[in-house]
């Protein structure tokens, strides 16, 4: 009888019927023989509620008020979630983040896990009750104050808790069913991938994939946790995202068995905007000290590019991307350098996407990056700035050819399936 | 410098604009060169929110998941109430009942206070800083598990961290100026009392008067802590409720001197119904059987009279009044023992209202009684049932006539001022 932990975003407790239906869950869980530890998120849009809340009295709130203030979300929705368990006839006790002993650092809104201490879901679980736990929260191991671990802070907490619990799985529950090739919404022929490595997981989160928190992946990467992705709707089978030796030569249960993909699937970003610094004097020092500057904004910059300087002038052209609500301190913060640098102008652009093919595959195969050039080209596709690691291509695109490119690639490297239904509901068959 | 803790109520808090004009309440006291400490209720409705929601999910929800829920609405107020403050220049830290060291019973729902070690309410005071306390909650000294005291909560959190914390006094806030002779919404010419005592006090309050909980009232007396009542919405100076000796004597500040008042107040409550059970044989035992049954059933019997029997028949009527939302469970319970005491039938009314009139002096003037049930025939306001005590009178009569009884009382104990602007706004002129 091993320990499951599973995480419940949202969307999925967003009302009495949402918390009716993963209470359900639970308990069939419970039923099947295990210890289940459950994570659970705000409601809906209480997170959002509570933050326009703190706005209405003060502008600039102060972090650890925040925090006492946002931890009311969950504290919400993991009571009324037990609630529900017990209706069903178990019994299921709700616990704060410091009651479950998420120990964190004092970084009110980002605060990080330093240590988990779950004696009491330890407790709860050994006398037979299921434990329902507060995500996205945590007690200062040195000032005793209530953290939030900010966005993504619930998976987190579900990951760390499946970890010090020594569980056999970490189940992440949203309203999508898993993994795809690519974004559904744009490209109807994607596919659910049975399972991936944390560090395709990585890339594609990184590139813009909205499935998983980075955090929360390199959590499980570190410890070596199984994580399964799936949808709180559905009883299918999800995507595992497990270790890299455990995603080659492994019969998918229930899917059709595949031969291992080069490319696991395209990811798309259109959150991130492009700075163009113009005419820089092509001399030592002067790129190092843009990049200073943006570095002291605490811009988080993503691609950089450099034009090999024109030989008339001595001077060169340098963009980059970074996110498109930290656009304007960026601007801000490049302008008041224009007159050490010498530069000659600042352009921004904000209508731009970027679109990445990420697979582990790819180091041992040669070629990936010129079929996926050629494809955007057939697409008529311009690309703008281009990055790579070793398991990844993306590049920068106009925001109006996002969607024509991820096609594009989806179809170069055949990752769709002419079986669409076939393949989206040949889960598990349970 | 001494220390005020104030209470503010959820009618205070109710929406941004309230938070506000609270914030800046506590940073005068805090510039007047006083330490604070504040205690807040939830926001507005935001209990009987949280009581909906859970009872969208559960019909009888847990009580240690319903604690756990509730306690979310404090958390809010207070952190709210801290920004707000933050956003006026001055530090503010919140604090839950946990955190303040509000220890209590196991008993969810209405835990009793067993001890108060506010170590770190302490330490943020000293540190310069202004402290929220979440009211109406605590942690179980056996289980950790959160607490919340029941309604009226909020007032003993605050006495009781007034008197853990040495306080000067305890201020208790709500939309009112105070304790009135009479409730003004019925008795125009109602005059507010300057001076009250705590058993008075806890007379009002038994009787029906909505100014502070009984449970608050009663701690405050066993330590002599001395409770100002008074309204967040103005400058005014309240009601001191303080003991005995303290209440004659005392010139008022700012009010006129006045004698010793015979009758403190009139009180009234419309929240009573009246049960007779017709025809009990009129020997030993029967009585007992009868509450016996009430008792189990949990319900609290106000006033009993029991009618002196027919000398004929050898058969009494024994009425007693309960609250009204009791009454459908009692009426069950007592149908049960109809065969086994062999009475003839029972009688159901809610519309009955009681009226009392309190007051101190009452013990060493005689003629009280027949003062007011004089004043009551003369107003044509018939008797039901008449109850006594050291320092009161109560007397329950159709809801009809309840205005009149009130109105009669007061006049016949000459508690209102024919100058009623100039006492009503006649504190202290700040």
């Amino acid at each position: 009888m091993g320990i499951v932990v599973q995480k419940y975003g949202g969307s999925s407790v967003a009302d009495a019927a949402g918390i009716k239906r993963v209470a359900q869950r639970i308990v069939n869980t419970k039923k099947a023989g295990h210890q289940v530890v459950v994570v659970v998120s705000a409601m809906g849009d209480t997170t959002d509620d509570l933050i326009d809340l703190a706005n209405e009295v003060s502008p600039l709130p102060p972090a650890r008020e925040l925090d006492m203030l946002l931890t009311a979300g969950e504290r919400m929705s993991m009571a009324v979630l037990a609630m529900a368990i017990h209706d069903l006839g178990h019994e299921a006790r709700s616990f704060t983040g410091s009651q479950a002993g998420v120990i964190t650092d004092a970084e009110h809104g980002k605060a990080k896990i330093i240590d988990v201490t779950p004696g009491r879901i330890q407790t709860a679980i050994d006398e037979g009750a299921i434990a329902i736990v507060a995500g996205f929260q945590g007690v200062s191991q040195t000032t005793k104050d209530i953290t939030t671990l900010g966005r993504g802070g619930s998976d987190t907490t579900a990951v760390a808790l499946a970890v010090a619990l020594r569980a056999d799985v970490c189940e992440i529950y949203s309203d999508v069913d898993g993994i795809f090739t690519a974004d559904p919404r744009i490209e109807p022929r994607a596919r659910k991938v049975p399972r991936i490595s944390y560090e395709e997981t990585l890339e594609m989160a990184a590139q813009g994939a909205k499935i998983l928190h980075l955090r929360c992946v390199e959590y499980a990467r570190r410890y070596d946790m199984p994580i399964h992705v799936r949808s709180s709707f559905s009883e299918k089978e999800g995507t595992w995202v497990v270790k890299s030796a455990d995603v080659a030569g492994v019969a998918q249960e229930g899917a059709n068995t595949m031969e291992a993909a080069i490319i696991t699937g395209v990811a798309h970003d259109r959150s991130q905007a492009k700075i163009t610094v113009v005419g820089v004097p092509d001399k030592p020092g002067e790129a190092a000290a843009i990049f200073r500057a943006v570095a002291e904004a605490q811009i988080n910059i993503d691609m950089i590019v450099q034009n090999v300087s024109a030989a008339a002038t001595s001077l060169t052209d340098i963009s980059f991307t970074l996110p498109a609500g930290e656009g304007q301190t960026a601007m801000t913060a490049l302008s008041r350098l224009q007159e050490t640098v010498g530069f000659d102008s600042l352009q921004y652009d904000d209508s731009v996407g970027k679109v990445s093919v990420v697979g582990a595959g790819m180091s041992s195969s040669p070629g990936i990056s010129a079929r996926f050039f050629e494809a955007l080209s057939e697409a008529g596709v311009n690309i703008e700035m281009i990055s790579t690691s070793e398991i990844r291509v993306s590049v920068v695109v106009a925001e109006t050819q996002v969607e024509a490119a991820v096609n594009a690639a989806h179809a170069a490297f055949d990752l769709g399936s002419d079986e669409i239904e076939a393949v989206v509901y040949g889960g598990t068959g349970r």
